[in-house]
């Protein structure tokens, strides 16, 4: 593969995006760029954006810890996905949170912010936010309701209810560099993620679809292994490809969707939150499909504001890798 | 000079430690060890402490920024001495602390958390805590009174008051590779800091005089620019001089003191907590005496818990260095 054939984009935030991170960072001749939303709120990162008025942090922490482990070991993953379990004032904290505050804080942007913990942590890769603007996400469901803020989408508020659509507001510009890094790309990976909360407020910054109308990459969706009570409820493989294709302007060139099985025991768990596998009703005709067995399945650690099931769950990111060099090459 | 001739331990805690280390760091062929003192307690220090039951931060954050300072730019250092204006519960905490706490609490210990965050920080030298014991500083004052807690030294507190011994509670040993360093140094730097509350804890722990017995270092004592009004108050160099020696079991070989003019602005601050420049009424007997002006003033920059005055003055690294290395040569 030629190194100028080599440009990666990720889109999303949260997880998902760390799993395709951390997969294909293990490849030293791919050019890793992730683009992330950056419109979180709740939790540490709430409090964050409340207290010191910054952008969200959560998303970004995520793509840092994967884009900054270490081959042989995890500290420095592990230290900036750490999490406070006490101190008053500290606890729910992420350290990784509290080191991109003091680093907006010192920078006086999140770009430069992330230029900063890209040079001390030695990233193997680049990190930006999908828009220099403090946004919030705003949800619209198909009843009316209007709801503000990401958080919204936590179990236990709007469970099931269909969204329409989702927006930010303040109104708000693509980051320059991220759409250079669109223009440049020869591949772009979009999801794994929670779709509305993590996946589509990248999506709702002007100037993406012109970015994405400007690039010659192969664009590749992710998606999701399970529904999501609060985003996704009910919806089949092609209602996330057609969300996908509506906010991004066109089809994505390939689909990755799951044919393995989901372990009983996990099953279960989701089941128990009304979440359950995507169903695959791809048409096949608009996109080309690659339906592989990609589980994974991970220790359970329950965290503050994690509902424990979230954790047991991932996209296998060597299958993931796999799949998306040979797509990269083709 | 030799690569076998170059090993320099600095012993102390605080601003001092870390002025003698950025100097000495300019020089890539000197092996630096920092021994710092464990007994520091009040401010962001004192509250992770209480909060986390770990042994205080306060002092090692200072000599690993010291350390981890890149040549070129200084973001590492920035980062670890940053503190949080605002932020509920966050206010007055250095991030440095909270990094070091998340370490000690993922590693298990004090030294495995400052081994972990020299590989991460690609530290230019080595810190060890003076002992693994987690210790409070017992002041017994000459009037009969005794207070437990580096922070009872703070301004307010006994001003003026003499100081007639300090030590470790509980009783602690001194940390075998800490011992290990002062057996095999070339060159031992003690001070410059606060006496009582930085320096001397270091020499309360049991097998330090023993480690200092074992050793051919030739020993440098730097003596304060200033007098402390709740630890030094009236101090001459001899009082100095015969303190250090006093726990210390010998005489340093070396006294590096201070001849240099301080400012008069500088002069007049301090003068109004009732602190003066140390004056020099050495013996030149039982030790050498290097006298120059190691005169240097930095901005002041107002910090929770200090006096602004406390950051007026500092030694000239360039200068100490200078000698530090002359007297290693000779």
């Amino acid at each position: 593969m030629a190194k100028s054939n080599n440009k990666i984009v990720v889109i999303g935030g949260g997880t998902g995006t760390s799993v395709v991170i951390s997969g294909l960072k293990q490849n030293d001749e791919l050019d890793i760029t992730a683009l992330i939303s950056v419109a979180d709120s709740g939790g540490s990162t709430g409090r964050l954006r409340d207290e010191f008025g910054f952008q969200p942090v959560g998303d970004l922490r995520q793509s840092l810890a994967a884009l900054a482990q270490e081959k042989e070991q995890t500290w420095i993953r592990d230290l900036l996905l750490y999490r406070f379990a006490q101190g008053n004032g500290l606890k729910g904290h992420n350290l990784g949170n509290l080191i991109l505050t003091a680093l907006q804080d010192m920078a006086g942007s999140t770009a430069k912010a992330l230029e900063i913990a890209e040079s001390i942590f030695k990233l193997e890769g680049k990190i930006y936010p999908i828009t220099e603007t403090n946004v919030q996400l705003v949800i619209e469901y198909e009843d009316g309701t209007i709801l503000i803020g990401e958080d919204q989408l936590n179990p236990g508020n709007s469970d099931g209810k269909k969204i329409k659509k989702i927006s930010l507001t303040p109104k708000a510009k693509i980051y320059q560099k991220a759409a250079e890094s669109i223009k440049n790309a020869d591949l772009i990976v979009v999801g794994p993620g929670d779709l509305y909360a993590s996946i589509l407020p990248n999506f709702a910054v002007t100037g993406i679809q012109k970015a994405f109308r400007a690039t010659n990459a192969k664009i590749v969706y992710v998606v999701n292994l399970m529904t999501c009570f609060t985003q996704t409820c009910n919806y089949k493989a092609s209602d996330h490809v057609k969300e996908i294709a509506n906010y991004l302007g066109k089809n994505p060139d390939y689909v990755l969707i799951n044919s393995g099985k989901i372990p009983a025991k996990a099953l279960k768990l989701y089941q128990e939150s009304n979440e359950f596998p995507v169903e695959d009703d791809l048409d096949r005709k608009n996109y080309k499909v690659i339906s592989e067995d990609f589980v994974s399945t991970v220790a359970a650690v329950k965290q503050a504001g994690d509902a424990l099931h979230r954790s047991l769950l991932r996209h296998n990111n060597v299958k993931l890798t796999e799949k998306l060099l040979k797509i990269l090459k083709s």
